[in-house]
């Protein structure tokens, strides 16, 4: 399942955390949206950690937009990277 | 139709117009992110306006997510502003 995950963070150490934890998870497509391909547990996992991370007294909040196959297929976007196309699968050829 | 609307605008000026439009069409949720509850033929007429608005060779760009009533529902969130309930409709009273 795709998960879009857009964050507004108030601090940029926070910030840069709040990255490179989601580096490990999908795609960076915006300076503070990522599109992630997640397991329920991966998301699980990420999302207690990205919540460790946050400091929402500051005003810090992370939003999380589970996207089915359609709304996938839907996306659209001007300008930025192509969205995340998971109907294709690349089948590499065994040697 | 939710659309979620997330911008990565390179120069201050464009950012503060293309948040002017989309003022007029949803709810700004995160600093570069709207929820806008859109018809087909206003979504048309708000894209056009935002392509007017970006510099593409600058490296603006604008994504568009379309959720169903399904994936509205499983919006989630840390912090920040309650997702748009498109499920509740609040009738005025006639007096």
């Amino acid at each position: 399942m795709l998960t879009v995950i857009s964050y507004d963070i108030k601090s940029d150490t926070r910030r840069t955390k709040i990255y490179k934890a989601l580096k490990d998870y999908g795609d960076w497509v915006q300076y503070s949206v990522f599109e992630c391909d997640l397991k329920e547990q991966e998301l699980l996992k990420l999302r207690h950690r990205l919540d460790t991370l946050l400091n929402k007294e500051e005003g810090d909040s992370i939003r999380y937009y589970h996207l089915c196959a359609e709304c996938c297929r839907k996306i659209e976007r001007d300008g930025g990277t192509m969205p995340k196309d998971l109907s294709t699968v690349i089948v590499k050829k065994q040697r």
